[in-house]
């Protein structure tokens, strides 16, 4: 079973690699009488308390914006290198936006739930907040991340250009089938027409099992309300499927009894095959990994002791195990995974490793509870070709210089 | 066992309850005609992306200062009244300094392990990073949160003045353990003393044991750097036990042979009891819970449905059970756990219920895995006494009067 080892038990089988580690450069030696000169602290009273906390001004770590000609028609990307754990903080949940973020007073948005129903119902922001609620973890990936990787790798690719439109956060909202069952679904639905209130009208067709199963109306995200650039006052949350589905600024879910073929399931977000027919509705997201430290861009201060660490996901359930190689893909070896290992979310896994100081790659590869296996580029190629743009989750390697410099490589 | 029931068992059995609170005040049937109508949105293009996401105008919930004469030597509260799920965000987590907010540069701070051990060690930021690192979600709480529930209720007491200072965030850092046989803990260590790099510098001592079972060095809080206000760049996170223990802006790790009955184990942090003597080393926070919705100073909207929703936590272990009444105390229902239920972690409890509209009062009760039960006030005294500061975990009671409006009521 993966699962992060008890904590007696990791501490004392690590304790070989850190003994090591420690007397090489993972901390300095100091003589006790020099060990008490550690920079001693100001005795000058500090900030005082206040209303709303801000992060360091040390702190500088930024959402990367996309080029594009509008930045109301952009995205802008999680710098996944500087995070920790697997709760994306909200001011660095990737953006991606069709028409801008539109202002909306919750007091005045409504949900409409309409069409093939027996009862069509308005909701106010306040009716949904006192229905039935759940809190879950789930990541939200948009169906585009990994593009750059239908293309050979460009060395100075980081892992924030690469794979920076996935974010993770705990929400919170209002199951899609109370909704629907306080309506009353009408024999012949079969799909939901999701539409929201920005200037496009962003519309997608959503499966009513989908929809019934585990798909929330969500009005909390870490904690708080959602972000404006991730729906508020209110979303659609659909657990593990291209982020694109999952509809911000919810304002109608109709029933209907088909699928409405709207242009972000024609012309968009389907994928070339070489024989020149089109994948359409790959909804789910397959499982993915991406080791973020080291990552690209970054630098080893030199051999020794450094902990791999980065995060897995998929949108099919629960992520089984991670592999990662130290030597280019030749072998692979089991890393801890963080629990708890909750299903459509990202978990962060961990390997202790020793640098010797030679060249390297680093690469890692996820294995969900379905079996689904990360592939080589190669092997997706093999079968997708390259005229996709979407629904790529290719390994990811990652050279190390012999001066500890770390770059994008195919693995 | 406790946790949330599964998804399709919890919608059926909801059924009846959501067709009738629909039909009455949980939201508008309208004509289909009518529904088109709903307020279609504008047509102009909103705000684009961003490197760095804030809240939205409309979201007001602030922390709220507790009155001192000196901000460096105050406190601010968690508006649990405005929060969803378990994760409070960053911004508002609640804050309690001794001498106000460091300003330190992460490249110049340093943690010095030394004292009763075989080789004193120095640690810088970028050390501790290649380290090995576990993530955990740990609430925090101030052992004189609940403190004014030493005093009988006054009525406009709301949930962030009497509860606003517990908060739970997703922590990463390197277990101490790690740090502690990196240096080599001589045998006649006991305990840790831990000092933070405030004005103040302070100092606690901790027992060796809880230090070497689950304590971290964090860096991490809720998937970026520590916020300046929780230890920014690095605090001490002991795990359930009070807030005051987890010493911020760690700077120093001195292994030592007995308590060094710092001023915070002395004249503070510490209660009379009836016959005079004093509870000292009172480390663990005891199981509590309370709603936070509806809670004081809110207003049903009127009769119907109202799922009830509020916080539960131990110092101790996994929440195992939280009751609720609905009748001030005479009966009790089990409420639904959000899972994954956590050790030491806000665990959420909703409970679904319909109000009829006459006045009320209802309440919350915490039972961990460890068998303690949350205490009504008057049991809680009949121990205690009145001459305490801290470590109040009595039963929050709040009464609904018959138009709506909540407030503060013992139980």
């Amino acid at each position: 079973m993966p699962g992060e080892e008890t904590r007696t038990g990791t501490a004392h089988s690590r304790r070989g690699f850190l003994k090591a580690a420690a007397l090489g450069s993972a901390a300095a030696v100091v003589a006790p009488e020099t060990a008490a000169g550690q920079a001693p602290p100001g005795r000058r009273l500090g900030a005082g308390v206040g209303p709303y906390g801000e992060r360091s001004g040390f702190e500088t770590a930024l959402r990367r914006v996309r080029g594009s000609r509008y930045d109301q028609a952009a995205g802008s990307l999680t710098p996944l290198q500087d995070l920790n754990g697997t709760i994306t903080p909200s001011a660095l949940h990737f953006e991606r936006h069709h028409a801008g973020i539109p202002d909306i007073d919750p007091s005045a948005h409504r949900l409409l739930v309409d069409g093939l129903v027996d009862r069509p119902l308005v909701f106010s922001m306040d009716d949904l907040r006192r229905m039935p609620a759940v809190t879950r973890v789930y990541f939200v990936e948009c169906s585009g991340n990994g593009r750059v990787k239908w293309s050979p790798a460009a060395p100075d690719t980081d892992v924030q250009a690469a794979f920076g439109m996935t974010s993770c956060s705990e929400w919170t909202g209002v199951p899609v089938s109370v909704l629907l069952r306080e309506a009353g679904v009408r024999s012949d639905a079969a799909w939901l027409v999701a539409e929201g209130a920005d200037a496009c009208r962003m519309t997608r067709s959503v499966p009513l099992d989908k929809a019934l199963d585990d798909t929330l109306v969500a009005y909390g995200q870490n904690g708080e309300a959602l972000r404006p650039a991730q729906g508020y006052p209110l979303r659609l949350l659909i657990p593990g499927w291209e982020g694109n589905i999952s509809i911000k600024w919810l304002r109608r879910l109709r029933v209907v009894d088909r699928s409405y073929l709207t242009r972000e399931e024609t012309s968009k977000y389907t994928d070339l095959m070489p024989n020149g027919e089109a994948r359409q509705y790959t909804f789910a997201m397959d499982a993915k990994s991406v080791i973020t430290r080291p990552s690209g861009g970054q630098r080893l201060a030199g051999p020794g002791f450094q902990q791999i660490s980065g995060l897995a996901w998929s949108g099919r359930g629960r992520v089984a195990r991670v592999e990662v190689s130290t030597d280019g893909g030749r072998s692979w070896t089991a890393a801890r995974l963080q629990d708890p290992v909750l299903p459509l979310a990202h978990t962060r896994f961990r390997l202790d490793w020793r640098w010797n100081g030679s060249e390297t790659v680093l690469a890692s590869r996820c294995i969900d509870e379905t079996g689904d296996v990360q592939p080589t580029r190669a092997a997706l190629i093999a079968v997708r070709g390259t005229r996709s743009s979407y629904h790529n989750n290719a390994i990811q390697g990652w050279r190390i210089a012999r001066d500890g410099a770390v770059e994008n490589v195919d693995v």
